[in-house]
This record gives C-alpha cells, sequence and structure tokens, in this order.
C-alpha cells in the first residue's frame, strides 16, 4: 500500500489525498510535524531532500515528492487529465501558474497568518496585493464557465481549489469574486469530496 | 509561424527558445520590456493575464503562457519527456520544483541584483540561504549522475539549466558544486545549444 506523508492542512496535500480518494487508490497517512521540525529529520530528508510535504512513498521504497508530480502521474490515462493535447496544455498553464504565481501568495500569506511567521509588514502587505490579483484573475476566467479547463472538472481544478478555499484565513477577502465562490461550490459538491481538515474518510479508501 | 513574447535575459524564456530550437519549430520573438511595463499593457494581459513572459501566441490567435506547460505540451512524443510513466513522473517533480523551490530563490535573488529591485536585506540573505540549499540538492543528486532523470537528457534538465547557469549574477557561489557545475557544461555543450543572452540564432529555426 502507498504512504502518503502528508500534512491535514497543507493545501497541496489536500490535492493528493483528493485524487487518491477519488481514483479509489488506498493509502496511509503519515502526519507529519512540519512546523515541529518533522519535514527537516534525516529519515524525512531521505525521503524528499527539499523537505517538504507530500511525499508519496511505495512498499518498494520510490519515492516521489512534488504534488503537482504526483497528480500527473496518477491522473494519466483518466479522465482528470484530458487526452486532447490543447486542453491538456491548458491544464498544465493552471498547475503551473497555481505553483508559482498562487500558492506564492495566496497560500504563503495564510501560513504567515495560522503560523505567526515572522514576515514584516511590508511583505505581508504585497502577499496580499499579489493573493488578491491571483483570485481576481481566477474569478474572471471563470465568469461563463464552470471549469477552468473545458466542459469538466481536472487537475487544473484540483491544483488551485484546496489553498483557494482557504484564501480568507490569511485575510483575503472572497466577497468581489461571485464566479470563484461559485465555482468553489461546484468542487465541494462534487460526490465523494471530504473538506481538507477531515483526519478520518482518507485511508484505505478503494 | 508561432510568435513568442519574450525577454531575452529570462530563464523561462530560454527554456522555450531552446527547446523550439531543438525541436525545429520556426517561430518569431517579440521582446518585451517587462521592466519598463511591457507585460502589462492592456495587449500584453489579453495574452496573459498573469502579465508575465514567456507567452506563445498561435496564427490563429490560440495563446499558451507558463514555460512549463509549453514545455510539456512540445516535447509530448519526443525524448526530452519520457514516455515511461515512473521517468515522466521524476521530470514532472524537478520541474514543479524547480518553479516553486529553485526558481523563487536562485532566480529571484539574481532579478534583485541585476534590475536593482527594492528588498530588504533580510529577505536578500534568505533568498541566498534558500538558493544555495536549492543547488546544494542539485549537486548532491547529481553526484555519479551525468542528467538529472534516467540516462539522458530530458525536460528536467532544460527546466534546472537556465536560471542555474546565470545563479551567480545574484551572488549566488557555485564553486563548492562540483557535480553541478559539469552538468551545466554537459548541457551547455549539447550540439545546438544557444546561450540565454544570444539575440540571434533563435527565429525561423528550422
Amino acid at each position: 500500500m502507498l504512504t502518503l506523508h502528508d500534512m491535514l492542512l497543507s493545501g497541496n496535500c489536500h490535492k493528493v489525498r483528493l485524487l487518491l480518494r477519488w481514483l479509489g487508490i488506498p493509502f496511509r497517512r503519515v502526519e507529519v510535524d512540519v512546523f515541529g521540525g518533522g519535514s527537516h529529520t534525516p529519515e524525512f530528508l531521505a525521503l524528499n531532500p527539499a523537505g517538504k510535504v507530500p511525499v508519496l512513498v511505495w512498499d518498494d521504497g520510490r519515492t516521489l515528492p512534488e504534488s503537482g508530480a504526483i497528480l500527473l502521474h496518477f491522473a494519466e490515462g483518466t479522465d482528470w487529465l484530458p487526452a486532447d493535447a490543447w486542453a491538456r496544455a491548458q491544464v498544465y498553464r493552471w498547475m503551473f501558474w497555481e505553483q508559482y504565481s498562487h500558492e506564492t501568495s495566496v497560500a504563503v500569506i495564510r501560513s504567515v497568518v495560522l503560523y505567526d511567521r515572522p514576515f514584516g509588514a511590508d511583505r505581508k502587505a504585497q502577499l496580499l496585493k499579489d493573493g488578491t490579483a491571483a483570485l481576481a484573475l481566477m474569478d474572471r476566467h471563470l465568469q461563463g464557465r464552470e471549469w477552468l479547463v473545458g466542459n469538466r472538472r481536472s487537475l487544473a481544478d484540483l491544483a488551485l481549489y484546496p489553498y483557494t478555499a482557504v484564501a480568507e484565513d490569511g485575510g483575503l477577502d472572497l466577497a468581489g469574486f461571485p464566479h470563484l465562490r461559485a465555482w468553489l461550490d461546484r468542487f465541494a459538491g462534487l460526490p465523494g469530496f471530504v473538506p481538507m481538515d477531515h483526519d478520518a474518510g482518507w485511508e484505505g479508501t478503494a
């Protein structure tokens, strides 16, 4: 069985848990105490030298870090990753945009607030500005669309959902983004959806 | 013909130019004055609402931003992207790691220095520390290996090369990373390689 080195409140980990659950792939969950140094022990660094969750470990010892890599690996051949080359390219586009231009503000400002990390006021203001711009970009794109790419949910939606859904934890305001809020509701309404902070209902799903 | 909205000194743009050149796909280059506001004009934002280069534009008006998406789109079916599922997963892993954990320090510190951007001393110190850690991770991985994934160059190497090659512009020191330096030389020795700052030899390659 797969072992997911996980952190319940990490959006990157939530993506992986949701996909494995939806694909019916059983896994066991190991909660890593990231803010207590648990992702920088010698044992953990042997699994992922970058010192980050999620990391997926196979019974034969193979390891795969990076949520985007895990999603693409397991979604291949399923309807979470379109077969059409142009639709795939759009999914890639949203996944890379999420990691570089959305998570770097929307997720970071949440972590600053949630875990009381030391950041200057200027940096916080910049993160709020960048995060708001990222959410506004999504809201405009979702006007008249149900999903980010094409007519069905894909890895693009799965990659963007978790940190967007908890953006208000970081002080971002979704009130002015009606299309984004409708999309969040649509995604959370998918059959089998489990919210980020539910610590049951994940393991051994098949 | 494809049009690449480009910036000569951007590593993300260098990746795209190199792949299109190596695949023999002709394109025309439009240099965008990013630091003069050229990526935030209404015309540019219509091509990429994220206001970033590179963006590739087709003659029929289709657009594709995000260097990672462009690389994966064009490399499909070529030997830059392995057909084997596990090797592909490793390529994805390095590509996402580059965007979230390498570019965010190695490229950002260079841009701070090159373009004299306003960053506090604390932030600069953190970027240097994170950038050094990213380079050290690559150096350890490359010990005993010629390429990042498997036995041949792939998108993993192409995604990591450009900003690593110019890391010293940002004040990072590669002297202690012999495996990384050997890999840089190996990549730059590939037939047809063109350095980032060469503004000729790109367009209309076929």
